[in-house]
C-alpha cells in the first residue's frame, strides 16, 4: 500500500510565534449605523412597502484596525437589541461565534418589552424574542466573518469550510405593483404597473433580459386566487418549462390552498405558504404532490419538529437574519439533508451586504437545490462600493478576504442622514400604514384572506 | 442612540495581497500510516480486545510545507478507502471541506467490495458503505482542518466557530477485564482484573485518584445482567451521587432491558444501548423514565429520523470517526438540540490525535451536557509527543494553531513497524478471535444475549 512515512518530514511547527496576534481578533469598537433605503411600490397581501425601508449595518472593528461589515433588519426594535450587544461585544475575539448566541441572550433583554411594531412580522413568521435576538446575532456573525477573514485572508466561504460551486443562482422575485408610490416626492423608477398577468410576465422578462434569471417567483396574495393562477399561467406560458413560484403569505384559507394546489399542479415548482400555520400546512400539503416550501412555519429550529414529523414542508426557505447567521444557515441545511426536506433562501429587501453573505453561505451547501431568492434587483440604492452584478441568475462567489465588499463611506453616510431625518414614521416598515396612504381604510387583512 | 459613522474610519482593505497564497493551502502529499497499538484486555459483549488494535494516522502535508495530523480507525477496510483519497486530496486545498465527503464518494468505491473483515461491527452500529467511507474522512478532515489552523494562526476550536468552555469533562471508562491477555509476548500492564463488583469499584477508585474523573461508564453485556447490575449498584455505593452509566452494547430483550431499567433507575445517568435497534430502544425507552442513550442505533445521519420521531433515544453519543468528523459533529449537535436530544461523545479505543479533536469540538459545542467517553486512559502507547493530562476527569482545550498536538515521529515509526511486522491477524479487530485464543469454543453470541 501507498503508505509509510517519509524520511525527514517535519511536521509544522507550533507554537505562540504562529498564532495570531490577540489584538488581531479582538474586537475594539462596534459601529451601528441604521439607514434608510429607497423601495418601490410592491404589493403583498399586507400592504405595499413603504417608499424607504430601514436596515441596519454593523461594522465591527478590531484592535488591529479591520473592519468587517453585517446587515439586518433596521426597525426600532432591532436597534434597540444591537445596542447592548455591540457594546457587549467590545474587547472580545470575533472567532467567538459560539459564543454570541448566549452573549446576546444576557445583555439583549426582552426585546418584546422594547416594542410590539415590527408590522411586517406578519410576512416574516412567528414573532418571538429569541428570533428578533438572532436577527441581530446574524449581523455581528457576519461581520465577525467578515472581520476573521480578512484577518486570516481567507474568503468567508472557506472560514464556512469551503466553497462546493463557484457562482449561486437566484430567483427573479416578481411583484405585483403600482407604476409609483401615492407620496410626494418619493423615490420613482421606470418600471411601470405591473398588476395583471401581462404585466408580471413583462416584469419577468425584464428581469430575464437584464439579469439573465431563468427561475421566477412572483408574491402573491394580493389578488384573488384565481387572477393569481392566470398570472402564473401566463408566466408557465411566455417560460415554458422554467421554475415558477407563487407565495400568497399565507392568505388563504386550507380549503383555497387546495383549489390552488389543484389548478397549479404541475405548473409551480413549488407553493411557497399557501396558508398560515404548520397544521394547516400539513393538511394542504396531504393532498396534494405540488411540493409546499415556507418562509413562515418554520423560521426557527423550535418549529422543525412539527413541520418535519407532519410532512408540512418539503422545501424550507431559509433567511440567514432570522436563523442567527450564516453557521446557522448551515446547521438548518444539516437538518433539512438529514430529514430529506430541501432547502432554499428567503429574501427580504436586502443590501449588498447580505447579497454577499447569501451568496457565501449559499456556495458552501451541497444541497441547494432551488434558486435563492432575493429583492436586490429592486434596489436602487446600496453601501457597497461595486453592486454585484447577476449573469444568467447567478452570482459568483468571490475569493477575496471576508465578505469581498467595500462600504461606499458616503453613500452610507447619505443613507444614515435620511434615517436620522425621518420623524419616526418611515423607521419601523409597516405596510398596511403604506396602504392607507391610498386607502384610508385599509386594515391589515385577517387571515385566512380568501 | 449609540449608532453614528465614525469620520475617518476606514473599512479593512481588500485585495489579492492580503489573500494567503494558495500554495499555503494546498495539498501537496498525504501520508497514511497504519500502526498497530497495545491494547488490554478489555471484555465486552463480542470477545475481548486482542493485544494490539489497529488505528490509521493520516498527514496532511501543504506546499507550504505545514502538515496537519487526523486519525481513524485503521482495519484493512478503512486502509483501503484511504488510499484513493490520500491520491485525490493532492492538488487540492486543505479548505475545501465541505468537498470532502463528494470527493471520498467519487474515489473510494464501494467498501463492501474491499473486505468484510470489520468484525467489531458489531460494536459500532450499522455498517454501511456510507459510514465506513465517513470514517475515513473524518481523518482527512481533522487533518486539514490542523493544518489550516496551523496555517491561519487559530486553534482547531476557532475554526469551528471558538470554545465556549475552557476544558471538557470525560469520564471514566470502566471494563471488565483479565489481569492479562492469554498469548505469550502480549504486553502487559499492572490494572490487574476486574471481574466482579470489588474488581469494577477498584478500578473506577484509580481511575478516580489518577485522573480525577467523576463521572464512570461500565461496559457491560459480559456478564449476566444481575451481576452487572449489581456492580453498578456497588459504584453508586462507592461513589455516591456520581453520574454512573451502563453500556452493553444492545446484549439484551427489551424485556431483559426492561428489568434492568426497573432495577436501575434513579441510579444511573442513563443506560446504553441496552437493546438493538431502534423499534426495541423505542419500546425499552416507552416504559422508562431512565434515559436511553445510544451509539448503536444512531451512527448516521439516516438513522436520526425513526429515532428522534419514536423517542428512541435521549442521548446520542457522537463519535466523530462514524459521522465524519468534527464538522458533522457539530452538525450533529445541531440537530440534537433542534430535537431536544441530548449528545455526549463515544470513544473507541484511540490515540491522542483523536482526543485532541474530539476536546476542541466538544469544547465549541454549548449543549454538550454530559462527559465524554474516553479509552484513552487504557493506553500506554501513543504517536504524540505529549500525553494529555487530565485534570479532576478534564482535558484543557489547546489555543496553539491547529489541534495543539506534534507527532513523535520514533514512535509513530515503531507502532507502523509493528504493524508491517504483523502476520495480517491483528491487522483487522476480532474480539471474537481474541476471545478463541482463551476458549476455542468462543462465537460471536447472537442477540439478544439475554
Amino acid at each position: 500500500m501507498g503508505s509509510g512515512i517519509a524520511d525527514g518530514a517535519e511536521s509544522g511547527v507550533i507554537g505562540s510565534d504562529r498564532v495570531i496576534p490577540q489584538a488581531n481578533l479582538t474586537v475594539e469598537a462596534v459601529r451601528l449605523t441604521p439607514v434608510l433605503i429607497a423601495d418601490p411600490p410592491l404589493l403583498n397581501t399586507q400592504g405595499v412597502h413603504q417608499p424607504y425601508t430601514p436596515r441596519l449595518v454593523v461594522e465591527v472593528v478590531t484592535e488591529a484596525g479591520v473592519t468587517g461589515v453585517g446587515e439586518t433588519y433596521g426597525d426600532t426594535a432591532y436597534l434597540r437589541l444591537a445596542e447592548p450587544l455591540a457594546e457587549a461585544l467590545r474587547g472580545r475575539r470575533i472567532n467567538e461565534l459560539n459564543a454570541l448566541e448566549t452573549l446576546a441572550e444576557a445583555v439583549c433583554g426582552d426585546p418584546s418589552s422594547v416594542s410590539d411594531r415590527v408590522d411586517a412580522s406578519g410576512l416574516r413568521g412567528v414573532r418571538t424574542a429569541d428570533k428578533l435576538r438572532l436577527s441581530v446575532v446574524s449581523a455581528f456573525e457576519v461581520a465577525c466573518l467578515d472581520a476573521l477573514g480578512k484577518t486570516c485572508g481567507l474568503p468567508v466561504h472557506a472560514l464556512l469550510g469551503g466553497k462546493v460551486r463557484e457562482s449561486v443562482e437566484y430567483s427573479a422575485y416578481l411583484f405585483y405593483r403600482w407604476a409609483k408610490h401615492p407620496v410626494d416626492g418619493a423615490p420613482v423608477d421606470d418600471w411601470g404597473a405591473a398588476l395583471d398577468p401581462e404585466g408580471v410576465v413583462a416584469q419577468a422578462r425584464r428581469f430575464a433580459r437584464d439579469h439573465g434569471f431563468t427561475s421566477f417567483k412572483l408574491k402573491g396574495g394580493v389578488f384573488p386566487p384565481d387572477q393569481e393562477i392566470a398570472a402564473i399561467q401566463a408566466l408557465a406560458e411566455a417560460f415554458p418549462g422554467r421554475p415558477l413560484r407563487l407565495d400568497p403569505n399565507g392568505a388563504w384559507s386550507v380549503e383555497t390552498s387546495h383549489e390552488v394546489a389543484r389548478a397549479l399542479d404541475g405548473v409551480l415548482e413549488y407553493l411557497e405558504d399557501p396558508t398560515t400555520g404548520t397544521p394547516g400546512m400539513a393538511r394542504v400539503a396531504s393532498a396534494t404532490p405540488l411540493p409546499l416550501a415556507t418562509n413562515m412555519c418554520v423560521t426557527t429550529f423550535p418549529e422543525i419538529e412539527e413541520a418535519f414529523t407532519t410532512g408540512a414542508v418539503r422545501i424550507v426557505l431559509c433567511d440567514h437574519h432570522y436563523w442567527g447567521g450564516l453557521r446557522n444557515t448551515r446547521r438548518l441545511a444539516g437538518i433539512c439533508d438529514a430529514f430529506g426536506v430541501g432547502l432554499s433562501m428567503h429574501s427580504n429587501t436586502h443590501l449588498g451586504i447580505s447579497l454577499a453573505a447569501m451568496t457565501h453561505v449559499a456556495a458552501t451547501l451541497p444541497h441547494l437545490d432551488h434558486a435563492c431568492d432575493t429583492h436586490y434587483p429592486w434596489l436602487t440604492e446600496d453601501v457597497v462600493t461595486e453592486r454585484p452584478v447577476f449573469t444568467g441568475g447567478h452570482l459568483t462567489v468571490s475569493d477575496a478576504p471576508g465578505l469581498g465588499v467595500e462600504l461606499d463611506r458616503e453613500a452610507l453616510r447619505a443613507l444614515h442622514e435620511r434615517w436620522l431625518a425621518d420623524d419616526g414614521t418611515l423607521r419601523d416598515r409597516d405596510d398596511a400604514a403604506a396602504m392607507r396612504v391610498a386607502d384610508p381604510t385599509w386594515t391589515t387583512p385577517a387571515v385566512p384572506r380568501w
